[in-house]
């Protein structure tokens, strides 16, 4: 196949060069140069702009935000006013449900198809091409670009027919690390006060019915209290945080645990925890029942 | 080590049957009689009653809630009216902290110790002696009861010189459990109302960041919808959340999570859903999204 | 003064009239014409376009909501393209802290004043030029426009000179008579399961720490359970609940009353519950609690 | 009637003067001396004891917890041991709807009747004699103590028959105060932050929708940020708040709001709070948002 990507940071860039491992033909593009031309060593063709990635049978993007994302899709020059009917749009990158559906239609309009397919993995699981694809659009383009998602992935779910159900079943998984966080938070608080050692406690959690490495890792942050450098940034959970909200608004959906998580970004917030990574929620329960706060802005 | 043994449900019989495998001397009793005979023929001394199973160096109890410890415990012919000085009296039921520290001060009165040592893990991990063994207590007594939790499981973890900090943590565990079905609860609603599959939403997030039997056992339970027969029933969770809440509230620390969750058993329970799994507190956000209540009643 | 009304609906009909009887210069526009008439029998100035109503010192606008402020503040013959420099527009209509916050930018960038002075009354209140009008803007036109707020309410409060300071007061008073019937609907739901009436319960509470209008009206309706017809239905409460919390998320402030207020609109709204008044959101306790829902859908 | 009273406070002490005025005779009962003598001196009759109080028709307790009723109502020399049957006691302490049922079922098995009818009013109304009694009890003692009533407050509502729901109506009436507290706390921490002066916007509120005391005076609090000396402490506002949760757990009721005022109250605590007014959890909203605690602690 051909295929353009565009967006080559961690992520990016190793999901590019797996394309190019499975014997794609594959044209980059990305706002700094650098990682262009490592690519390129390995085969890419360079691109000098959006649209000049735009002329295979696909294009994958893989960037920050949804205001990346806005930015190479829309206007002249983009995505929607450069590929050809007939091809197809992949949107790896997480994004907003409500974006998902801006692209939908903006696509079908142009004659194009629509994917959204956000990914389940870090940087390590992208160069090893063992990523998990949440994947979601009509059957016809899904088929067609099940190679590239055989080439950067090691297993591939289809949710639904439309775009945004992708987009929300990440993002739902946000949700769900951030809720670990935050009754990890609590719990630890808990014990702590009566004088139970956190790390201890963590360690008994995950030899038992927690062995999972999203309780590893954030109850380690917790237990330790260090929250710099972030591995995720706290804006960045506040924003997730607000997108599954927003989400659940639009469907009517209580979801008051996220409601609860939201408040306590906007208290991190508030003290001068922004960039602290997003675990430090889970210091608020502490510090409420007494403690220091998370930061000491 | 010469053991009583006190309460032989699935649990205890079990653990009382790994005691004499280890080669020690174990006088059991039970409320009901067939568990006693079993236990006979592997070897143990049949005790006629509380007191009787009361004459060795340290006597066990696993019994299913803090009334039944107190009904042993306290008055004429019970524990403490009953053991030697210098011995000790170790609890394996999941008790509340108060409990605990009740018998601490009773035992301490009587001259004798006081060991919290509540378990994680299934009647399976009790049959193989793989349980974890969550104690408390001082060190001079633990040390002697080292044997009887070497017997049992295939860790212990000693988190304080205080009794009832064993209890807390292990009712900490199950605030945790109660964290996972809501949170769980709140985005299968979400992504369910969006039009995902549940089962294989459920599959998505078990092959992936959140790989551990608790979401599988009960992320199960919440997408198939099914709470009958219960596994752990509902008035029981409710209950374990007051305790949580009673210690949060002893010791001065807000739990929001923990308010929101005994506010959903509460709602169950209006419901009538006081004998359905405790997952089923999973099943109100779909509920108040729309849907129906986990219930017919 | 030489003043134009934009909006004439029961509550700018009475401002407008009120204009008119202190002998002000008014001309009226709206976008249906029979209260356009009726304001001319009383002395006022038709006026064929929006822009006709900008004419003179000062222009005030009385409409539904944000997105009807928005068509007749930006665009070709809209305000901010109509109104001279110098001249200053002031919004009495309940908008969003960000629109005012527009607003304010555009205007100021035309060489114009912008002033948001929404109002607390009903329009017997408007009718009788008693209504309480919140108004921030910079001094001095503030000080030119005083003869407006004087002709049509009994009291003026200058918040700010920040003009969204003023929407975000009035959206605080919406979120304050949602907390009070969030609160009556929990302790309702309390007496009434304990087999308390309602009604006499209401008459106590009024008779005694509540007796204040707030606690009449919508206690009134929980106790009756009669939400139809809507006096302000429960779209426009989300709405208000959605507004109040943006507000609150852009400037780092924690509103776990405002989450849990944001949450029931949903549940109520998820149950088919729109158009009835917003109080009844205020029955959803009692519903959580084993009753009916509030609706019948 | 012969009525003896026993709690001699500053609420009890008007309430037994205005008995007194009434025509009734009164034996009075206090555990300190001072204010016995000074009843005396308006024709009350001193009891040495409990016991000599109980020798009338009715006996009155106003006292200031469960604990201190408790402490009279039981054991031997106690009210119940006490009264002839066919009498009557009458409590008018705020007490909890289970001690309110221990009390019901002790007189009844006494042969005796027990009427809980606690009271609105500070001891301003007491003096006046303006207080409302909230009272629940069979009909026929209810009958047999109106003229009780009549010579202590200005209006009785009778809520049931069953006394434990009277003890429930007082109860909710402190829960709607907090939540006013929670609802101003959370508004003044919104607008403060946009740089509204917290005083004029009190103003604002108690000019318009919100005049009501209850708003004046913990609005003024909050506004000021003074909460010493403390008119009803944060410990006793915990207390009511724990007594609330724990009928609704009863009853199957969630309660959201009342949850969330706990942890208030618990997060006011572990900072040291107890001994502030009860409105200082009404700063932690301000807190939340990166203002200074409540105290200094």
């Amino acid at each position: 196949m051909r295929i353009g990507f565009i967006g080559l940071g961690n992520m990016g860039s190793a999901m590019a060069a797996n394309l190019l491992k499975a014997g794609h033909d594959v044209t980059v593009y990305n706002r700094s140069r650098g990682k262009v031309d490592e690519l390129a060593e390995k085969g890419a063709v360079p691109a000098a702009s959006v649209a000049d990635a735009c002329g295979g049978d696909v294009v994958v993007t893989m960037l920050a935000n949804d205001e990346a994302v806005e930015g190479v899709a829309f206007g002249d020059g983009g995505i929607v006013a450069s590929l050809a009917p007939g091809t197809t749009h992949v949107s790896s990158s997480t994004i907003s449900p409500a974006l998902a559906e801006r692209l939908t239609a903006a696509h079908a309009e142009a004659g194009q198809h629509f994917i959204a397919a956000p990914v389940f993995g870090r940087p390590e699981a992208a160069a090893a091409a063992k990523l998990f694809v949440i994947a979601a659009g009509p059957p016809a383009p899904m088929q067609q670009v099940s190679d590239v998602f055989d080439a950067i992935g090691q297993r591939t779910f289809v949710v639904s027919e439309q775009p945004s159900a992708a987009s929300l079943v990440k993002l739902s998984g946000n949700f769900l690390i951030m809720s670990v966080i935050e009754a990890l938070g609590e719990a630890m608080a808990l014990v702590g006060k009566a004088g139970v050692d956190k790390h201890q406690y963590l360690d008994i959690l995950t030899s038992t019915l927690f062995a999972a490495p999203v309780y590893q890792t954030y109850g380690g942050l917790i237990a330790s209290g260090q929250f710099e450098p972030a591995g995720f940034a706290a804006t960045l959970g506040q924003k997730d945080a607000r997108l599954v909200l927003k989400a659940a608004e639009d469907l009517n959906v209580p979801m008051p645990l996220a409601s609860l998580i939201r408040d306590r970004f906007l208290a991190l917030l508030a003290r001068g925890g922004a960039d602290l990574d997003w675990a430090a929620i889970g210091a608020l329960s502490a510090w409420e029942a007494g403690g220091a706060p998370p930061t000491g802005n």
